[in-house]
């Protein structure tokens, strides 16, 4: 963590009951720390706009009986073997997989990389988490 | 608008000229405002999930040759004539009509009005906006 | 419309019956709307991000006491009016305004607009509906 | 796999050659695997909505030198020990840390597991994919 700062900001006096309210229902124990955290979701919204480097993670689930099929995602991840940062596989049940794959690199390619991954003939679902390197979090 | 108040928050040096860098790319005036809406955007999100009374805007792309279309969309307004506020019609082209409708009413029956007019045939496509009441907005 | 045309598709068993019940559920009369209306939904998907001429329609709501805003809110789409096709302005209550803005043009041009309305003060909430001109859809 | 079936469905003609394009523009075989693949998404988010069994990535990044938070995130996830299936812990850099979790359950509590995790201080970011067990979607 870096340094903490104090910054005051005005706000009216509804909205200010009204933000009281929402952290008093989540589990946050106050505002500021809310108010970072959707400072830095948007941020991180940011950082894949604009083609920062990012982390994402691909969640997998596919069929292993589909011929060939986990030879081509293994073959799909070496090739990217730069963004791959850590694959985690568990069986569902006899014939289905879910497979969770830690990427860290430019936003574009780990959607293209997610994109070719769901293309796959008998993956049968694919979904990308925009996340971040934690850089400009702290 | 109600009474402006002052808000002190504690943040991370770091993330605080993230934050300055962010409000001078956009058009924001200064930190404060975009923080409120931030927060704005967050409540209406809440308004929505909790069924409360809310307002949305729903676009219709339709196809004005389609027999009965008209009558039928004319017809559902109708019959939710307590929720729909005003609606707005422009010819797109010699075919293809845009259809704006506001409403105001619990988040569930605008989203089932929604729906069903998306699914009349000849509507080609249907989008719902989610907006407020701007009562606790203030 | 454009002529109608058969196209056959194979597809799962388990998958074709979960399809029945899904339509079934909604108020869809068959499943090649149902089909039809998922791929129009994909395809303005595209139009968006491909930035091609799309239909939009911005939602405001804002505060009609705030100084000059009506005026600048006037004065903004104005400077827009090529992209602006109707504007419809309803009274939520004694103070607050809703404002639907039907546009057509650029993808970027018509998110710019949405932004730089949005970061007026006295502007509780803007969305943005992302349609289309249905060209096509048809 | 369940065994395939053919299904014929009416399309209008622009729309049919638009699909054409989408799918030889995208990395895909051929449109039923396109279609398929729409489907598909469209049924986990429906699973996800009805609160069925379903299978979720929740992806933190977090700051390791936040005191006793490595402790809280493993304790939190004992207590849940009957919806983690897997978790992956990878150093970003000397601070760092991005984690991926695996769960399969009912909807709402892994929302609520992602929310609680999220909610921990030093925690920069949390994400929840959504996914599925693919028992229908074969």
């Amino acid at each position: 963590m870096s340094e903490l700062t104090r910054f005051s900001m005005s706000i009216e006096e509804t909205l200010f009951q009204r933000l009281g309210k929402l952290v008093s229902r989540s589990k946050y124990t106050n505002r500021s720390e809310f108010i970072r955290d959707m400072l830095r979701e948007r941020l991180v919204e940011e950082e894949w706009k604009n083609n920062e480097e990012v982390v994402g993670t691909i969640t997998l689930v596919y069929d292993h009986d589909t011929r060939e099929l986990s030879k081509k995602l293994t073959h799909l991840q070496h090739h990217h073997h730069n963004v791959v940062l850590a694959t985690t596989h568990v069986h569902l049940d006899n014939h289905i997989c879910a497979e969770m794959i830690l990427t860290k690199g430019r936003a574009k390619e780990i959607q293209e990389i997610s994109d070719l991954l769901r293309q796959q003939r008998g993956v049968l679902h694919a979904t990308l988490s925009l996340s971040s390197t934690g850089k400009d979090l702290k």
